[in-house]
């Protein structure tokens, strides 16, 4: 098994290897006229600043748990839990560092041509994806090895166990701070920025008159990227911890122990080749169509991850191998594994397609909303609204068939390796995703450079691509989460059952037996509606934190212009720094009650259930808000990402001009544009604050629970 | 027994005779002069043209399903269905006809004084609010006296349990189709005569120029009266109808069956009493406070409903009876169903504080959206959006609390004691609802005939206070669902229990066993996230048809203005006609898809999951499906109808200027208040269209469940 491990290793070093690779010759590519020069200077100090204060902030709730974790779970939880959030940081802050520098050097590209301003801001991306996944799996990986072979820990025994659910909650705490905070950044930044300069001012997105314009580029960068990077790195190591403890519970004792908790590793090593690959097709054809030219890599990866998964599967499992564990249905093999893998990509591509019909310009859906900004801002919200909640329907449709698949096919270790297997193309994913601001902070550099108007229209072009392939990655995050219910919420019960097996007398888990966690009991009810209301509370909170810091933001450039009317004339600069301070401030401090919300409220439900009602409906509450966090947060989260970016492209669709259902055509600046604006602005936090940080919400919310039972047995 | 039922019909009787007696004294009442009763007659004919058309199309299915359930279930479920159904159908009839006659009344009223519109207005909704509840208890009441004691069927037999599901479900499948038809009327009329109106052509709501202001006051009486009082019918009749079966099941077979099945209808009856008298204590006090004039009514009903449930309790029961049921806790006795009671009031009183203080002109959420305004109308959606989310937290935990406490003193049916005690108190809800729409009218035509405009202040008084009360309904409808969740739950495990225990070789529940409904199981998870995905999908729905009716309003207005320059000159009348008949058939048409959905998933769901797994899987996937409703289900529908109310309230505060943060005063016209004005049009299908009608839509999901195992009963 070590020579496996070496492999998954060795993938994860190359993985790294090809981004610093890309990275080198990235930073080889020439950065444009000193002007330019100068506007990504500010945007680089800009995001260095933000980042640094953010991690500063975060490194203090980091360094509280971190002694508490060593206090109460020992050692190896405590590193564990340090290596998921050093790492989980890194790869933001390795994102936003490509990012900040593809971003000029991509503008000078497209002054050339398309290809090379996609070859630019794709290559930059994969740096980013294949960062996130190799960190990813090599923070896993590397410290089970260590664990395992360098420190001789049994494999199933509860120290490992313990350790690497620390490790996801490193990743989790991180990242929804990263996610919030950094969505909080950028939604102000660009919310208030449009209000102020769009709509009141009238002048262009990116004007350089804008004192928020420089404070809108780096929001792209510290939210779009550095956050989203920060969430899908946690949602890879939570979904590959899981699977890990899942196999260790359901095959303890059995000879393919080993090799089940190996399982998911190697599949994520061989897909980050596979993702390697992937990137290398990524061109466009004659017909110029960026999608295609992103789906020709996607697509390789895919069909190479087949391949891989099957390889993998009869290498490390046998084809022909029989498997049986508790649950398990019979004649269950390991190619029965590779038909649960198959689902999980399934499920990925299908998640691709509902959500790039939803969010897609010229289809159904966006048009529908272009179409109701005819009549009005308000029916323009409302047909967005509407939009929001019906793109919901088939993505659950979608995860109750996978689930449904894998469990008939091979219980509950098939959804785990379904999710593991749709979690392990993450490298490719986040590179379709993290091109997208790269190109955005282009276009914002060419407008405030005044770079011929061309390169504008090859930056927007490569921007309109970016809204469908954000929604798509936040879609697949949250769909992970939802194929991934059961499998977090298997290990909750499996580790209380465990636990209760081994209960000391006089502790919370004596006699606890098997709870049954019905539907019937009126704290699984209960559990179910708290769990459900957290998505609602967190996401009103994340709302309204946009809301304040777009507001302030307002405040903020209304003052420039009206003390220095030179500003609006072109004769004087404006005060780019106040904006990206001020915001710094706001976006952190709006951050930090709303991210405690998933860590405090199992402790807070857990804590008074018990003292009401006793241990097992404290259990019980517990496990059941393990699963309401989920069905209320599946529907939150999708309906705000997809709506989201169906309001944006709905904006898009009147930039070449909109030609309604009686064939009246509606240009830029039209009535109808401006309520598409409206939607837009709408949908800035619905997609890119409140709906991606419910991922890592729900995440979060579940290891928490996972560490308050290895809390309480360590304590009692 | 038979002298508490008669007690009962007598109390039902009563409230019909006090609705009667208040009809023939406001029928008296002056309605002003020429000008505004032929305005008033125009409402009176759209709203009997557009209800007649409803039911007719509402009939079709009708009959339909009362041909299958006599065919089935046979005749006392049959005509069960059809009691249920036309009782539901004359009360939304009789509502709509007493507010089509208030509303010029009330008119005329209000240009004497604010104690005399208010008494009007009142008097009108208290006619609605006892009819409601009259209706509904006699339905219930009557049918299982004439099932019982007349055709001396035995209470706890199947056939009477069946009959009495059926007629919950021939009120709420009339409800639900009510709602959302009287929903997409009135506000396709609402936000499309604003958007053409007030922002296109800039003429005040309710202008008589406006094509569509009959139709917008036709929409006040068909949606926020009919549809309204169809919904409280059915939740009222299901929630007793709910207790009646757990009675039956749990004391099946004690001394206690009787009582127990008869306590909620002696409640239901001793509070229509009560609600009665609490009507006249609505006056205005030296203040003019409006809301406090309805407040007194409210707490004197509130105070003296403590009083009867104790009475009734040791009446029916005997404080000091020892109650034991399977599941009860120890020490319970009739005392403490009166405590469940308290709790029931209790989480009434909870939820209007609540909805009050999120949707109450001058609290902190509405004035944070009004200060949104100001910074644009997309911060003011995002504002509110923020605070429609946030309006859920403290509802759910009320409910949360509710079970709680209910379950640890008296398990589940103190839960359903509690929820009959909240809903008995829905004659004087309804009545605190019902006026609204008629002062809102009253404000309509006052504008339309040119009063003075003294009037209209004094109707938009009466109309301010309108939305928080609407909001409070609404909140109560759904809050009520969320604590009955777990009897509606109970009553499915329960009858499954019951139909397994006496399974016919071969049949569906042959060796069924006890099922767990564990969150284990995937087909648990399953019929959870296909639960909740119902509200989202029904609720895009009818977002997207009060969007649609409404574009088609906008059109055929601007159609109008541009054929015949006249109307806007004021020299030739617009053809309101058109626009109500338009609207007709587009209400009617939309009102169909979305309103089968709740009726057909829960068979789909079955039958899939039946044909893939079995009939365990299939019965587990159904009941989580019950859970799932309600758990998104009550989210969905807070943050709608709080969200709503306070956008509206917010628009609101403009009218008389609205002081921002920095002191500078907003007026009506201002861009603040333009902003605000689109909020409200959001908030509008939110509120009055598809919020309240995920009430009727959980619990026909619940109802059709019940029936389904009766059907499969039968036909195995």
């Amino acid at each position: 098994m070590t020579s496996w491990i070496g492999l998954v290793i060795a993938a994860g070093v190359l993985g790294l290897v090809y981004g610093v690779v890309q990275t080198l010759s990235l930073l080889k590519k020439p950065q444009g006229n000193a002007r330019m020069q100068e506007i990504a200077a500010a945007i680089q100090e800009g995001a260095g600043a933000y980042l640094k204060r953010q991690y500063t902030t975060i490194a203090i709730v980091g360094v509280v748990i971190f002694i508490a974790a060593f206090l109460v779970l020992g050692t190896y939880a405590a590193v564990g839990f340090l290596i998921g959030a050093v790492l989980s940081g890194a790869a933001g802050f390795a994102g936003m560092l490509i990012s900040v520098r593809a971003n000029v050097r991509t503008a000078e590209a497209a002054s050339h041509s398309l290809q090379q301003g996609l070859n630019l801001a794709f290559g930059a991306g994969a740096v980013t994806g294949l960062f996130v996944a190799s960190g990813a799996l090599l923070g896993v990986a590397g410290y089970y090895f260590i664990l395992t072979d360098v420190l001789g820990l049994e494999a199933t025994s509860r120290p490992v166990i313990d350790a690497l659910v620390a490790l996801g909650f490193g990743a989790s705490l991180i990242s929804i701070f990263a996610r919030l905070g950094g969505g909080i950044f950028t939604k102000g930044a660009d919310v208030g920025g449009d209000m102020v300069g769009k709509v009141e001012a009238g002048i262009p997105e990116d004007d350089p008159r804008n004192p928020a314009t420089i404070a809108d580029n780096v929001g792209d960068n510290v939210g779009d990227c550095a956050g989203m990077a920060a969430d899908l790195f946690e949602t890879y190591a939570v979904t590959t911890v899981a699977t890990m403890v899942l196999g260790a519970i359901f095959f303890a004792g059995t000879a393919l122990v080993g090799p089940m908790m190996l399982l998911p590793l190697v599949i994520c090593g061989a897909c980050i080749i596979t993702s390697i690959i992937g990137t290398f097709f990524v061109k466009l054809g004659k017909d110029n169509h960026i999608m295609n030219a992103l789906y020709k890599g996607l697509i390789v990866t895919g069909v190479l991850s087949i391949g891989a998964l099957a390889a993998v599967i009869e290498l490390v499992i046998g084809f022909d191998t029989p498997i049986t564990y508790s649950g398990a249905p019979s004649g269950f093999t390991g190619l029965t594994l590779f038909w649960c893998g198959l689902i999980g990509l399934a499920v990925t591509a299908g998640f691709i397609v509902v959500t790039e019909y939803y969010t897609g310009t010229g289809k159904r859906p966006v048009v529908s909303i272009a179409q109701a900004s005819v009549t009005g801002h308000g029916t323009n919200v409302i047909q967005g609204l509407a939009v929001s909640m019906e793109a919901t329907a088939i993505p659950a449709l979608i995860i109750v068939g996978g689930i449904i698949g894998c469990y008939l096919l091979a219980g509950l270790y098939g959804i785990a390796i379904a999710t593991t297997t749709m979690l392990a193309l993450a490298g490719m994913i986040v590179a379709l995703d993290a091109f997208g601001p790269v190109t955005d902070n282009a276009g914002g550099i060419a407008e405030m450079a005044g770079l011929d108007k061309a390169v504008r229209h090859t930056t927007d072009a490569l921007d309109a691509v970016g809204n469908t392939t954000k929604a798509v990655t936040k879609g697949y995050a949250i769909g992970s989460a939802g194929l991934g219910a059961l499998v977090l919420f298997a290990a909750y019960t499996s580790d209380l059952k465990y636990f209760a097996a081994n209960a000391a007398p006089g502790s919370f888990f004596e006699g606890l037996g098997e709870l049954t966690f019905s539907l019937s009991s009126p704290w699984v009810v209960v559990g179910l509606l708290i769990g459900g209301l957290l998505p609602y509370l967190f996401g009103g909170m994340g709302m309204t934190a946009v809301g304040k810091a777009a507001q302030a933001v307002v405040e903020e450039v209304r003052r420039q212009f009206r003390e220095d009317s030179g500003i609006m004339a072109g004769t004087s600069k404006p005060n780019y720094g106040r904006a990206v301070d001020m915001l710094t401030k706001a976006a952190i401090r709006e951050m930090v009650v709303p991210s405690l919300l998933p860590v405090l409220s199992p402790l807070v439900l857990f804590g008074i259930v018990y003292a009401i009602g006793g241990a097992v409906p404290a259990f019980e509450a517990l496990g059941a808000m393990l699963l309401g966090v989920i069905v209320t947060g599946l529907f939150v989260a999708i309906s705000m990402t997809s709506g989201g970016g169906a309001w944006d492209n709905a904006k898009k669709s009147f930039e070449d001009g909109f030609v309604d259902k009686d064939g009246v055509r509606h240009l830029k600046g039209s009535e109808a544009h401006k309520a598409s604006v409206t939607g837009d602005t709408v949908g800035d936090p619905y997609k890119d604050t409140a709906g991606p940080a419910v991922n890592p919400m729900i995440k979060i919310t579940n290891i928490v629970a996972l560490l308050l039972l290895a809390v309480l047995a360590h304590v009692a």
